[in-house]
This record gives structure tokens, sequence and C-alpha cells, in this order.
């Protein structure tokens, strides 16, 4: 999506033609700043350090890392040992296993002479994948955005957010914000209610940065603030992202999302959840009671890090010392509370029928 | 309550036995510091910059202020002006209102000679009845506390509460919080889970510290998470505040209590409100329709105040410069959400029957 104009992705091939940019996360929104990952090393260190985060794009940040190995190194032994290194940087992550597993199986067969070439083109193809699941989830959501607006009649459609599932997490286009960037750029007036996203903040951090530097009108609140304004009717839909669907239905998502389904249920507000489909687990049914939920770090809760006045990034305390905190990092919003399911291949129901009428391949493993 | 082991209220009469102490709550939860206050102006600084805060300890406040004008004049212009200053400090606190026109409507027929006793006569009055009420809702909101106990068998009682509705906010005991204060020191195991209470913290800042100096088992939780937790069972009841309820029982209380609310409902988890009384407006019915609700400062949602690591207190953004935010300062909990009242008479439904059955020379108006 466009910074001020310019359109950019969260990675690209730099100008060398080997080397590869990528925005460093971990610097927004306080600073821009791009990247040079030059080794596999870099890319590894990237990963880790979460200057790239979001599935599709840590994927993708992996394969061109197992690219710069190659270069350095294009034997079956290093392939292995970048394979295994690349992996162990973020072990939960299916993304990154499915790139890694992929560009291993085809270079593998290959002589070594011919890796290099046949890697890179494999990144950029796996980037590229990414992008193009996005947009047409894009192209999927954009259609209930505008009926939306087409309901409505006058102003602006008002989306509430929650978290970041924009272009940041992905290569380009995001999940959730995919339709909204569709919409806003066919010319839809469209306006997002930005959730905080406590304790991490990555709603008024991330989400409310991109739809900024895009210039999508957007308005930041309190993650209490969405029943509120949903009683009032000042939501027209809900869109979410997730990062593990069952195949029931049952969504996973950032803490805090099942209480905004609950509003949107009770206000009669659409809510509806993007993914692509590689999020999908068909191993699970039942959301609540088998998806465990990653417990963080009470500092999350006890301390809130931004801007100081003297400009530096710093962390405050909000609490007493010692004070105890758990800090659940994801909750599950039961299909029952998804009016649909918005991915690459269209929208369905959130329900095995509809995910296996989108996904027949898949749901009948 | 107690502060460390020390019985303490939110103000006293000084050692002097005519100046008044109040805890500055301005410097909670980082600084302890008790203030004196010796003159109507220094009690009226205290209510306009919340050193005092929550409606019952503005009403003694006043009262205190009205008993130190006296003290320099006791005319009946001076009565008129103090009673008319401390009135301007929070022109909305109908606490303060209704305490100022008690203490000037008896003064006023006292000679000018007799007022200074009659006035700190009434002042305290008007503070040990705040405490009594708070003691009453503390018995009444106990035995549900017991009943949850009962019901259990094992394991402490899980209270979930929102913002801070506790002693900090009255004379003594709290509202919200009496009942837990009443198990705590009966020995009925209670644990609360505190929500931080985004945007202005009082959960974390200020009832994370009360129920922590008292000996009160507890755990700071970030806003999205109740939810969560009461899909799992960790929640047997919760317990909030109130700053208005309307004749049929709509609560309106703290932004995100409504979304607490729903939570609680879908888990079939009792919810109670705590309120005196005094905080029920008979003049309105219906909450969402007629309760208008402040909108505050977009610099609450935009920044976070805490203390830094060099140990002051300061401010840090969360969110890209210029980004716009909304921040409506309560919501409104429908009665039908609400499992029962907790007043200073008993235990009601949340209903226009529940509470003419409680207050009813109130109801007839």
């Amino acid at each position: 999506m466009r910074v001020d104009g310019v359109p950019y992705r969260t990675i690209w091939l730099a100008e060398d033609g080997w080397s590869v940019d990528i925005i460093d996360q971990t610097r927004l929104p306080w600073e821009w700043r791009v990247a040079r990952l030059a080794s596999m090393e870099a890319a590894a260190e990237a990963i880790r350090s979460m200057r790239v985060r979001g599935a599709p794009l840590i994927g993708a940040t992996a394969a061109y890392g197992l690219c710069l190995a190659l270069r350095a190194d294009a034997s079956d032994a290093a392939l292995e040992r970048a394979h295994d290194q690349l992996l162990a940087t973020r072990p939960t992550a299916v993304n990154l296993r499915w790139a890694l597993e992929a560009m291993r199986e085809r270079l593998g067969r290959l002589p070594p002479a011919e890796r290099v070439e046949a890697a890179y083109a494999q990144a950029s193809e796996i980037a590229e994948g990414e992008v193009e699941t996005c947009r047409w989830i894009g192209d999927h959501g954009l259609a209930l955005i505008e009926a939306a607006h087409r309901a409505k009649g006058e102003g602006p459609v008002n989306v509430l957010t929650h978290c970041n599932a924009g272009w940041l997490a992905c290569v380009d286009w995001g999940t959730a914000l995919a339709p909204i960037y569709r919409a806003h750029d066919a010319g839809i007036p469209v306006h997002v209610w930005v959730d905080e996203t406590r304790p991490r903040n990555q709603g008024a951090a991330l989400t409310a940065w991109e739809l900024g530097r895009h210039g999508v009108p957007h308005t930041l609140v309190a993650d209490n603030a969405g029943g509120h304004l949903m009683q009032h009717g000042r939501v027209d839909l809900c869109l979410v992202g997730t990062d593990r669907t069952t195949r029931s239905g049952d969504v996973a998502n950032k803490i805090g999302t099942y209480l905004k389904a609950l509003a949107a249920r009770e206000a009669q507000v659409p809510f509806y959840v993007a993914l692509p489909g590689s999020t999908i687990d068909w191993t699970v049914a039942d959301g609540l009671a088998e998806v465990p939920i990653e417990e963080r770090s009470q500092v999350e809760v006890t301390h809130i890090s931004g801007r100081a006045r003297d400009g530096l990034v710093s962390s405050v305390a909000i609490a007493p010392e010692g004070t105890p905190a758990v800090n659940p990092a994801f909750d599950i919003t039961p299909a029952s509370l998804v009016t649909a399911l918005v991915t690459e291949r269209g929208v369905c129901a959130a329900s095995e029928a509809g995910l296996a009428g989108l996904y027949p391949e898949r749901s009948a493993s």
C-alpha cells in the first residue's frame, strides 16, 4: 500500500538484485526505517526480533533468507542448515514451516549450481502468492462494504477493526484491511474505528499508522468503547483477522475480539472475519475446547511502551510495583457470532459446511 | 480500609481538631501523601484538582470545606459565598450539591456564633452517613459472595470488577469493593480480577493499589481479557459500581462495563451493580436514549501516563502524531443484563418494580 503517496510492500528485492529490503516494524510508528538483509543470519534475526511480523510476511522473509544462504553455499548440507536455522526463529508459525519446506523440497532436487536462481524465483512466487491471496480477500470483502454502502445510502461506511490485520502483517493489502483499502481506492467512503488493542497496542501503533499513511479516514478508540459505539449505531460492520480458524468456523484472534463480536450480535452489526485458507486448522473443530491460548508476559499488562516527550520510545508502569497480572494473548469467537468468513476463495458461512464448500479438497482430509 | 495494616479513611479531622486531612489521590499509586486542608480554598482546590474524587468523598470534602470557611467568617454572606465557591468546583457532582445545600439550610437557621460547631457536627454526620451506606452495601453484597462461595465448594470466589468503585472513591469501604472487603475480612477466600480500565487506567492505578494495600488477592488484566476469562469459568461473579442508575435499572458506568455484562450473560456469570440510593436518577427511565455520555479529551486515548524508569510520572504517546481519537467516558448497561442491584437497603431486581420496592418514598415522586 502507499506510504505518503509512495507504493510499498513489506519486503522486496533490493536494487542490487540479490539482497532483500524490509520495513523495520520494531521502529513503527515512530520511525520509518528500511533495513537491508544481506545474509541468512540477518533474515533470521529480522524474524526473531519481529522486525518482520505476521504469518505471510514471516514466510516470505524465511524464503528469501534461504536464497541468501544458498548464495553463500548451495550445498545439500547448507540447504539443510539454513532450513533448520530459519525454522527455529519462530517455532509455531505455520507459514514459516510451509514456506521453508516447499523451498527445501523443490531446491533439494536441483543440482547446487541451479539452486540460487531457482530459490529467488520461488521466494518471489511465495511473496506474490501472498499478495494475490490478500488481493482476493480484498475483492470478496469489498463486495460486503459496497453492499453496506448501498444499504446506508449516505455517509461513510464505519468499519470497526481490532488489532492489526493490515498490509504490515502481510506482503501487501492485509487480510481484514484489504477490503477497506479496496473500498477506499475505489472511492467508496469508508471510516475505520481502530481498537487500540491492549496490551500491545497494535491497533494504535500499526493499524492507525498504515491507515493514516495510505490516507484512509480512521479514529482511534479504547478497546472499551466499541460496545458503546455499536449501541449508538456508529458501526456499520466489524472486520477482523484471525490467527487460526477451526474447521467449524470458530475464530482465534487477538484478545478482546470476542467482546466485540458479542456487542455486534447485540446491536445487529455484521461481524466478518477475513482469512487466507492457509490459517484454517482442519484438525480442530471446537475452538474453545481445543485451541490452546498463549499466555504472554505480565509486563505487557503492567507496563506500556510509547514515545516520551523527549522523542525516545520508553516504557511506563501503570500499576503499583508487584501487581500480579495475567495476559492471555488470544480469545475464541464462536462461529455462532461470526456473520461470515471472507477468504481468498469467497465469502462463506462460519461453519463446517461453509468452509467445506470453498475448500472441498482440504475438508475431505 | 487498611493501608499496610493501618486503618484509613479518605478524609478525617486532623489531630488539631479543626483542619482536615485527605489522601492526595493524584499521587496514587506512586506516592502516599496525606494533604492537610486548612482553609475553604484548600478544600475547593482539592476537589477541583481531583486530589479527592468519587461522589461521596467530594460531598464530604465540600462539607468540611464549609466548616473551614465558617471558621474564618460565620456571617450569612460568608456562608453563601463558600457554598457557591465549593459548588462551582465540580458542577455536575450530585453529592456535592446535596451536601452543600443540606449544610446551608441547617446552618443558615442558626445564629453565626453557633455555626462553626454545628457545621463540624454536620460534616461529620455526612461523612459517617457515607460510611454507613457503604457498609450496608457491603453487608448485602457479602451475602451474594457467601452464596457463591457455598455454591462453588472450594477455591476462592473470583470477582471481576471494572474501574474503581472502592474506598478511595468513598469515605470508606467503597461500593462495588465493599462486599469484597467484607468477604475478605470475614475469612471468605476472594480473588479479584481487576480490569485496567482504559483510557484512564483507574483499575490498574487505584483498584489494584487499594486491594493490594488491604491485602486482598487480585490480578490485573487488560480490559480485553474478561470475555476470555468468563468463557473459561475463571469468573464467578462480576461486581461493578455506577455513576447513575435509571429508575428502570439501566446502569451508566465507566466505558467498557457493557462489554463485560454481555460476556457475563453469555457465560451465565452473575453481573451485580453496587450503588447508594442517592445515585438513582428517578427522572430517567431509558438509559440508552436519555443519559448523555460525556466525551472526554482525545489525549487520554492517544497518550498513557505512568511511572517511567527514572521514577517520575510521565506520559507516552501510543499512536502516531495527529491520530484522531474519540473518548466516550461511560456506557449504558441495559437492565436486562444486570442480575441484581446491590444497595444500602438490600438487593433488588434491576427494574422499576425492584427499585420501587426498596425506595417506595422516592419512586412515588
